[in-house]
């Protein structure tokens, strides 16, 4: 399911960055591994995970693999967490129930 | 890291199924449990999950949990997909260069 797989491609700190990185402008592989202590293999895996899940696309031109945002990438992930909202007036009466069942001192 | 147990938590259509019915209200474990054709222990391991990740809170009240919503559950996880919008005119840039590369017919 894709926001299973985009909500799993960004419960890791490193590709965040790598996501807050392209966000900027798009990277070549080696460009994205450069502020990670990890080797390239790993990194290179990383960008699997972020391209199965449709956040990053990728192409190689010569010998130099380029990676980019995809455009619309994290849209289902946010508009599934802005539908989670919980109506306001909703919120104001738990608040008043939780003063009305506070003791009185 | 709470972003990396956030979306950990959310990578799951089952554990976001509960969320998006916990939204209407809180809910005892046994109501959430219902939908799902899931044992009572898998449903409770769902749960911790959540709330090791601060999206759900719960009480138990003599022998009925009850489950709800935490208020500003979603929030750093919306916020941080927020902050990763490529801006418009860049977009517009890149589908220059797009449209600059085409080749002619």
């Amino acid at each position: 399911m894709t926001l299973d797989r985009m909500f799993h491609a960004l419960s890791d700190g490193t590709r965040r960055a790598m996501i807050e990185r392209l966000v900027r402008n798009p990277a070549s592989v080696s460009d994205l591994a450069r502020p990670f202590e990890m080797s390239l293999p790993a990194v290179v895996q990383h960008l699997a995970v972020l391209e199965a899940a449709g956040l990053v696309t990728s192409q190689k031109i010569g010998r130099v693999r380029t990676v980019q945002l995809a455009p619309e990438a994290l849209t289902a992930a946010g508009t599934w967490i802005g539908q989670q909202r919980i109506p306001a007036e909703r919120q104001l009466d738990r608040l008043g129930d939780l003063l009305s069942t506070t003791p009185e001192r």
